[in-house]
This record gives structure tokens, C-alpha cells and sequence, in this order.
């Protein structure tokens, strides 16, 4: 049995009393891996070792903070093998599906290196002197973007590496010049620990300071609980539940000194499908979306919980329940998901008006964690009186809701809280007939989507993963994609400093070419 | 008696039972302005013209919007002559000052009808599509910033012109595509009804729809809260106490649906003289100060309410002395304010340790309303032992500090919580001598200034009017400057989208010719 401890700093800490086991969703069975829990003095260790961190840490250059970076992605490249297989063992998530996402975890980590050597995103502008001005002389003004401090981190279920520990949180906060804290999620603790012990090495090797990353282990919610109330924290980042999330979110706002909360809390990703797409093209809608629900054992924060479409198409609905049928259902990432999917599929079914329409096939999964694939069609009726039909399950279902006419599709648009993505299937006419339903869905979402499934968020610049609440707690960010950064900076003007106290963002000479709002004009040229 | 009704778009409205009055504080009597205190009927009226405004005024271009702060603009200077004259009247500030403040008010607005002009503002991000990529092909992705939808902002009562009805906060908001709904204040609610009749005029003139604005009047604190409450009000811009901003910000972030509350609730804005700097330019730097405590009253979010300097300068301390001896005090804005100001000067005068060494002319005012400039001393470890020294006195008054060594001016510097702007006075070899104090200083404010005094807030793209909290309740902006958009705007990816449904700043062709992030690379060309 390997005993893991926290890491904390350069440190390793082994303070607590009780354990936790890592285990196998798949049989059920524990792994050789035990965790300590936090215990509160050394959630504080890990607290003080960060806000020390941060005064050298926010120092760094982009290079700097661009080669530990690379550095984090290559020590974690260097145990894939191992990595793979915990990981897989952990999460009963397919190796294909690990390996890709190790890609994605190591691109991410590439993407916010690249955006730190280019250097731009700092969004300096600066406004010279006019020292001869009437009535008041106009002083030197000097803006960019800098650090907020310590960020906590919390793992994401169903993301073992890519919203884990190296993940896009801890990626960007790293990359805006934060140290950052991780909560591993108790369902891949030990996955979590094979990353956090590449971080910590990829942080010697490169001269970062001791505190700039640490790694803690708990399998309940206090110790998060605690790592958000903690005065040296400055911000959070987290991809989970509706229910943990505004957790977390009530707590940092009723702190004596507020802190932001970036709580992605999943959301149901309506697809509207028009009616001559349905014609033309439902076939292979009708696929694309059984393959989208189900995607993973469902366990998508973008997979598409439900469906409106024109009635009058029964060989449509017949299309989509005979594609769902071919599913297969899987182990989910924890027991309790699992337990959690069944319970709200089943409060779904105990609503009149609600129906299941198609289950996917049985698969060989131990029957406490396994999931079956469920298609419930909702009168739309009852899908616009029943909040609870919005809301998200966990796992590999949807509901598929029929209206008679235009008018009812924009009722029920209209009546959609905010959500992560929406997506439209049309044609060039039906997109043309219905510049009202994207109207609305624009308003409705952090990404909208035609005729493409929600499932599959690229990495890049142009991406958002947001959306407005409950969606997220805060819709002017994203999770994805390089705008993540600014979660964790905010602006800071220097007025009439001389150019040596200057970051060389800032600085007359442009050594870094960056781009710079130099008096209204965006170039990369020097000041004369 | 003039009886001014609510402004709800296009409509006024006086369904109101109680009326509270306009008054004069330099001589406290009523004006002949009675205003109707708005209805809860009222207050809902506003907020759903609003959000159905926002739908067709989300839709205007850039240039539209430019138009329409244009015209706000100008139908505020058609009326200057009886706004300054009822402005003066209702807030006893000088001509002088509100003539200055309405060339900043107009400024405001043509700063962002300019930012909408040139459009780069949006911060567009085109990733073309890799049809051909494996394993999973790369689809078009499209971001850019939209508005957030209606907001509420509040008048402040230092500001009349520039932070209030037609203030920052309405014109940034206006900006980012979103309907206002101004709560106005009642320390100048006669001002506020000119100003507010000026944007419904101008938002007639310019084909805006019905609802893009509302001006509501009461004098209490209800219909604030209720509108911080309404759920069709998505972001609040507020000026003033840290009291009132702090319920704001409570009572939005404990709302069903949180929404975001930009909350500037001033500071003490400390200035750190070093040693060099004092015996060279002490009396210069005598007079700046005691000028910038005194300025308008003290009345300034940005004056200094405490200096730091290193003790054994009896002739420095004995020139700030003099000069404060010969400031005059003022009228305040409001009895309730000079009140305050009186209880705190008084509350600090208490503290064992904390002594007055000088007082301003005593000058005409009614002596109710009248504000003495007070300049007191504290002993260090008094200081660093009382948060209250180390809060807001709003009006003409400071604390003076010495400390023995330098690292007792970097203790008081680590113990300050969040301030608008912090300020260090010194010759370049006292710089060089203390780079930690600057450093941490950057970590305390908004606004990090060398050798200027705090007072006086540039309006261009470098400034930053925020800082860490208590000074305003969301760190990561401004309410200053043209970064102050994003308050109020949130980003959108829009994927796979076809051409004609995309905004023309993310369609290929660059009609607009603003900055684009296209696959990595900023330019102005269009996509080919």
C-alpha cells in the first residue's frame, strides 16, 4: 500500500489522521493508494507558502513562468505510461480517452507558454505626459494586467487530467503570475498525485519558488470549504456540481474581504433542430446526437440534455430512439454519480408527462456504478412548467421535447436559464426563418453552436467555456481557452514612475514587441 | 415649485406618494424642486423597458452607439447654463469646478463613443476551421465581447456631472450595449433630472429604443436595494460609502441569480514620503499635500486621508502644519455628510495616541453644513493598531505618521487593506532604496503614483479607478477609463456560425477594419 501524502511547497506533509483509498469505479475494488486528508494547519501551511511564493512568483518574467510551464507539461509527458494506466484504473475511463485528454493537458499548458512568449495578453497602454497641458498638466499613465495571488484550484470529476490538477485552471492561473492550490477530487486522488509530484519537480528544476504549487488531499467538502474562506486566497477556480459550486461561490462572497468564485457548474446544452434540417438531414442528426449524449458515459459538462424539434417527424423521433438504443451505456466515474444520475433520471420519469422513449444496451459494468443510456420525451407542456426538466443530469440522458409550432420553440428558448453552449441545426432557410431563436440563444450561453454537437470544446484563443449563471457564477469569463487568464489579473495603472520601477511590458523601449495602446495607437514599436 | 416625475424611457411618471425636496447645503433651504419618491410599480416599469430595450439596442453598431453618446453629449451642453447654475445651487461646489466636470462628463462620453467608433474594443478572436484535422476536426470559432444586459447605476453625490446620471458608469455601460437605469442621488436630484431629460432627448433623437434609459428619484435606501434585486437587472455601477456598496454587493451576490456589483467605495489613498525626497522638496511636498487633502472640500475619492514620513523633520512637519493652517474648509455636499464628517474626525480624536496638529480657516458656511479642514498625528503603533485610523474619513482631513526606520514604513505598507492609489514621494536614489515598499504598494491599489499627488483622475485608456477590496468590490476592473466596458459585457464564442449571422466584427470580411486575434496573429486585414 503507497501512503500519498500532501504536497505542500517543495514539501511533502503527512499531518492528518484519517485516510482515504483511492479505488477502481469499474470492480468496486481499492487501489494500492492511500491519501491523508488535509488537516486544517497544513491547508495553512499551504496558504502562507503561497502568498510567499507570490512575491517572487509575480516577478517572474513571461519566459520564465512560459518554461515552467513547458517544464509542468514535460515532467508529466515523462510518466504517461504510468500516469495512463492509475489514471484509467481510477477513473474506468477509456485509454484512448485518457490519452487524448493527456494531449489536451499538455497543448493547454503549450497554449498559455505561447501566450506568455508572445506576451501581448498583458494589455499594456500607456498615455505620455503632457506636461505643458491647460488647466492641469497630464501625467504619465501606465496600464497592464498583473496577478491577483494565491488561487485554489479544485479537481474536476470527469476531467481527471485536463480540468484536474494541471489542468486549464491551474494552467492559467499559472500563467497570470499565481501560485496555486489543489484540492484533488477524491475520485482520482492518486492520478492527482502522479501530476502533482510532476508540477513540484518541474518547479525545481525551473527556480520557481517553493509555495508556487501545492496538492492537498480530502474527500469531503470542509477542507475546500476552508481553502476559500482562507484570507491569503485571492480567487478560485472550480468545474463541478451546481450544489458544490454555489457552495464555494456563497462562501467567498460572505467573507469578510469577498473573493471572486469561477464555479463551472455544467448546464443542459439545448439543441433546437429546424424544421428543414430535420427533413433534409435527420438521419444523421439523429446519430450525431445518440453519439453526443452519450459520449463518455455521458459525463460531459457540454453533452446535450435536451432536444427541441417540430412534431409531425415520428420517423425522426423513431431515428434518434433507434440510435439510442444501439448505445452502450459504462461505469461511471464514482459510485455516487452513479447513484446520483439513477435518482434524477428516476425523479424525470415520476413527472407526468414525462416518458422514456429508448434505454441503450446493458453493458457488463459492476451493476452498483454502471449507467444506462436513458431518452425521455417531455410534453412541452410540462417542459416549461417543470424547472427540474432544465436543470442538468450527470450522465448519459436527455429529453427530447416536441412543439407544434415556431412560437413554441421561442417559449421555451425565452425560458432557458444560461447554459454553457446552445446549438442550432438548419439550413441556410431555416437559419434565415429563425434569426429570432438565435437571438435569444446568443443570450443564453457562453458558445452557440450551428448544426455541430456541443461536446468537443476546442483549446484556444476563441474559445468560451462560460456561460451566464447557473451555467457558471460568472459570465464575463471563460475556462477554456487563452481569455482564462484574466480570471486571475486585474489592471494596474503607474502614474509617473521612472522607467526602471517599470515591468518591461511598460517600459519606453518595447524589449518584449509586444503589442501596446501607446497614446490611442495599437503597435509594437518604441516610444521616441 | 417645479414638480420632477421618474423618467422611464420615453414616458414620466408620477405614481409616487411621497415627494422629498431639492435643497441648497450652503444655506439649507429648499429649492423649487419636489420630487415624487418612485413606486415599486415604477421601479418594475423600468427594469422591463430595459430588458426589452436591450433587444433591439444590443443589436446597434458601434457607430450608433457612438451617435447616441454623442447626442447625449450634446443635449447636456445645449442645457449648461441652467445645469451649472442648479448644480451649484444643489451641491454648493464652485462654478468653477462643475464648469470643469461637465467638460468631463462630455469628455466621458465622447471618450467612448470614440472607443466604439474605432471597434477594436470587442476583442475578436477568429479561429478559422481544420475540416481535415485528426482525429477530430477543428470547427470555426468566433469570440467577442457582448453587453450583459440592463444596469443599474448609482449617482454619486462627490461627482454631480461626471459620477452620475450621465456619469462613467452610464456612459461605459451605454457603451457595451446596455440599457441604464440610474437610481439618481438625492443630495442632487435637480441636477439629475436635466441631465436625465437631456439622454431621453437624445435618445429620441437618435432612434433608441423606448427603455435605453430611466431616471428614478427616491431618498432613502429601498429602491436601491430593490433594484440591486430585480432579475431583470444583470451588472450595478455604484460610487459612494462603503457602507451603502457594501449592502449593494450583498444583496446582489445573495440574489437568486448573482449578478455582479462594480462598487467604488473610496479609500485613505496613503502617501509615503522617503527620506530624501523630504529634505530636499519638503516644503513643496508640505503645501501639495495639505492642497490635496483640502481640495473641494476633501470631497475627492482619490484625496489623501494619511501620510507616512520618517520622523527627526520637525521643520517638515511644521511646514505641513502651516499649510493646512491656511486651507480653508467649505460647504459639504450634504448635512448628512458634513455630520459624518464631524462624528469621525471626532472618533479618531478619541483614540489614546492620535492628536490634532493643525486646523484650517474657519470660513462662512452655516455652521451645520460646514466642513473645518483637520489635520491630525498618530504614533506609528497606534496607527498599525487601530483599523480605523486606516479608514475613509470623507472630507478635509488626514492623519500624519512618522516612523523611525524603514522597515516600520514597510509594516504600515503590508498592513494597508485595498486602496484606490497609493503614492510614494522620493528622488530617484530613494526609489532605488525602496523598490519592496514599491513593491507591495502595487498590491494594495488600483493606481500606483511617484512623485504626484493622488487627486485628479485622468479620464483616458491607461487609467485605472479601482483597486483591491474595500476600496471596490471587484478588483479586476475600473470605473475610470475605457477598460471600464468590460464591466458590462461578457465574451461569446459563436461556432460554425454562417456568415450572415455573425456580427460584422467577426465576419470575414474586416469591414470595419478593427484589431482581430485571426489564428493567432493580430491585424486589421480581412480573412481571404
Amino acid at each position: 500500500m503507497i501512503q500519498e501524502k500532501q504536497i505542500i511547497g517543495f514539501d511533502f506533509s503527512a499531518e492528518g489522521t484519517e485516510t482515504f483509498a483511492s479505488f477502481n469505479p469499474a470492480t468496486g475494488a481499492n487501489n494500492d493508494y492511500l491519501f491523508y486528508k488535509v488537516s486544517n494547519a497544513e491547508l495553512d501551511h499551504a496558504a502562507v507558502k503561497a502568498a510567499k511564493a507570490f512575491q517572487q512568483y509575480r516577478k517572474k518574467s513571461g519566459v520564465e513562468k512560459a518554461i515552467f510551464l513547458e517544464a509542468i507539461a514535460e515532467a508529466i509527458l515523462a510518466n504517461a505510461e504510468t500516469l495512463i494506466e492509475v489514471c484509467c484504473n481510477e477513473t474506468a475511463l477509456p485509454k484512448g480517452r485518457i490519452e487524448g485528454e493527456l494531449g489536451r493537458t499538455t497543448n493547454q499548458l503549450k497554449m498559455f507558454s505561447s501566450l506568455l512568449r508572445e506576451g501581448s495578453w498583458v494589455d499594456a497602454r500607456i498615455e505620455t505626459a503632457l506636461p505643458g497641458r491647460a488647466p492641469v498638466p497630464k501625467p504619465d499613465l501606465r496600464f497592464m494586467h498583473i496577478g491577483i495571488g494565491p488561487v485554489v484550484v479544485f479537481g474536476a470529476s470527469n476531467f481527471p487530467l485536463a480540468f484536474s490538477v494541471a489542468g486549464g485552471d491551474t494552467a492559467s492561473a499559472l500563467a497570470a503570475g499565481c501560485p496555486v492550490i489543489v484540492k484533488a477530487h477524491a475520485a482520482h486522488p492518486a492520478t492527482s498525485a502522479i501530476i502533482g509530484k510532476a508540477i513540484q519537480q518541474a518547479a525545481k528544476n525551473t527556480n520557481m519558488p517553493d509555495g508556487v504549487f501545492s496538492l492537498l488531499f480530502d474527500n469531503g467538502i470542509d477542507a475546500g470549504i476552508e481553502l476559500v474562506k482562507h484570507p491569503l486566497i485571492k480567487a478560485v477556480g472550480f468545474t463541478g456540481s451546481f450544489k458544490a459550486g454555489k457552495a464555494l461561490f456563497d462562501a467567498a462572497v460572505n467573507r469578510p474581504v469577498p473573493i471572486p468564485v469561477y464555479a463551472e457548474m455544467g448546464s443542459t446544452n439545448p439543441v433546437f433542430i429546424l424544421p428543414q434540417a430535420l427533413r433534409e438531414r435527420g438521419t444523421s442528426i439523429a446519430a450525431g446526437y445518440a453519439a453526443s449524449v452519450t459520449l463518455g458515459v455521458g459525463q460531459f459538462c457540454t453533452n446535450p440534455g435536451v432536444m427541441i424539434y417540430p412534431e409531425g417527424n415520428p420517423a425522426f423521433q423513431h431515428a434518434v430512439k433507434n440510435e439510442f438504443e444501439k448505445t452502450n451505456g459504462g461505469v461511471m466515474l464514482a459510485p455516487y454519480i452513479a447513484k446520483t444520475y439513477s435518482s434524477e433520471v428516476s425523479k424525470r420519469l415520476d413527472v407526468a408527462g414525462v416518458e422514456q422513449l429508448a434505454q441503450g444496451q446493458t453493458g457488463m459494468g459492476s451493476q452498483d456504478n454502471y449507467a444506462n443510456s436513458v431518452l425521455l420525451v417531455a410534453d412541452k407542456k410540462v417542459y416549461n412548467q417543470n424547472p427540474l426538466l432544465g436543470e442538468e443530469v450527470f450522465g448519459p440522458s436527455s429529453v427530447m421535447v416536441e412543439v407544434s409550432t415556431k412560437q413554441e420553440m421561442l417559449d421555451i428558448a425565452e425560458q432557458l436559464t444560461g447554459h454553457l453552449t446552445c446549438t442550432v441545426f438548419g439550413t441556410d432557410e431555416d437559419l434565415a426563418n429563425y434569426v429570432d431563436l438565435i437571438d435569444i440563444l446568443e443570450q443564453k450561453a457562453g458558445r452557440l453552436i450551428v448544426n455541430n454537437f456541443p461536446t468537443g470544446v476546442e483549446v484556444c484563443a476563441a474559445m468560451v467555456h462560460g456561460g451566464p449563471f447557473p451555467a457558471t457564477t460568472d459570465s464575463r469569463t471563460t475556462s477554456v481557452g487563452t481569455a482564462a487568464i484574466y480570471r486571475f489579473t486585474r489592471p494596474v495603472c503607474y502614474q509617473n514612475l521612472p522607467q526602471h520601477l517599470l515591468a518591461p511590458e511598460l517600459q519606453n523601449q518595447n524589449s518584449l514587441g509586444i503589442f501596446r495602446l501607446v497614446n490611442g495607437t495599437l503597435h509594437q514599436q518604441d516610444l521616441t
